[in-house]
């Protein structure tokens, strides 16, 4: 989220020379010293040589030196659906959304793991990276009611593009190769289709014996 | 949730005749009356004829009180995963699991309202639904995972689920007609199904101009 936040940085410099950038730098140097929980802002303005209170001018707590670029972030997702080609279908205007995503976020992959590592270790910030998924989530399901897609089209389109942007963006993360977060949001969401395609049977029908062959038809 | 709740309650009896119901009742009641945050544990151990001391023997916070059955909900979809008939589509298995969920809590539409307000309308409860939420789609992930089914397949049929349940349940309590919660699941499973099969494009290849490029370079 915060390679947006890279991205934004020169908005900053009249007002202090990249001063979000270097306290970030500073919490994200001390978080992996002695742990997120441990550090405090103090310390964090003391280590990019700034003071708490210029820190609090760039962020509302300690917890948004790791989210501040989500806001951007949704809102690149959001202008990429409202100016996606009509007519599109939701889940194509949706991945056109998370497309967008990807040229921000896949510059800094290490960044990524550092942070992701960071969140995983600490239930308020877990707490926090849910809130922002879910935000994010109400957001892509208004631009598409925007776009006149109906209801539980628009909400599942919706939820269906957080779940391939968690997953993707977890095997982007985790991949050894130099692959783009593109390539796994891609191969995230053939996954869904050929998951959606090759259940037999809706629920309450569940008489899967006929699977694997539709299964093998959906990947052929 | 509170619904696998009213079901467990018989356990109880020798212990303390219904206190975990009674206790119950007693929060819903004043969370009603005078909005979650501005009732105690002492008020709802007043109300309910009993102690603090007893309140905590049944729930470990005020938020549990409105979360408890989580846990056996949990365990119910799991188990109906790990039981779904082999072979069965990942997805198939996911709808085996929900439409267990759905016999458990379909009996009690007016508690799920009432708590899903209350929810709705309280930050640390949001909170706590997400958490509660993401431990559901974990466990459904490694359930699947014990089925065989390799990643990112068990992840993403695991979101796919939670997205199903999530609009479904949404839907469920919203309904003016008297459908089951298995109907919305039906019906959400469907939509999604009509959703994926709907994209004529992978992400990346939404604007018609780059397609032979990026086709190209997937297919390398």
């Amino acid at each position: 989220m915060s390679v947006a936040a890279i991205a934004n940085m020169g908005r900053m410099a009249r007002w202090k020379p990249n001063a979000r950038g270097r306290l970030e730098q500073a919490a994200l140097e001390l978080f992996r010293e002695r742990g997120y929980a441990r550090t405090t802002v103090e310390e964090i303005a003391a280590r990019a040589g700034l003071t708490e209170r210029t820190f609090f001018r760039y962020f509302p707590d300690k917890r948004e030196v790791l989210f501040w670029g989500s806001g951007a972030l949704q809102k690149t997702i959001v202008d990429a659906i409202a100016g996606a080609p009509e007519p599109a279908a939701p889940l194509d205007a949706v991945a056109a959304g998370l497309e967008a995503t990807a040229s921000v976020l896949q510059r800094g992959r290490e960044y990524a793991r550092t942070r992701q590592a960071l969140i995983a270790d600490n239930a308020e910030l877990r707490e926090r990276e849910l809130i922002k998924l879910r935000s994010l989530a109400t957001a892509i399901a208004d631009a598409l009611r925007r776009r006149g897609i109906p209801e539980p089209a628009a909400s599942l389109a919706a939820e269906a593009g957080i779940a391939i942007l968690k997953v993707a963006y977890e095997r982007w993360i985790g991949d050894n190769k130099p692959r783009s977060l593109s390539h796994h949001l891609r191969e995230s969401l053939d996954e869904l289709k050929a998951l959606t395609a090759s259940t037999s049977t809706a629920i309450g029908r569940s008489h899967p014996a006929r699977v694997t062959r539709r299964r093998r038809q959906a990947r052929a």
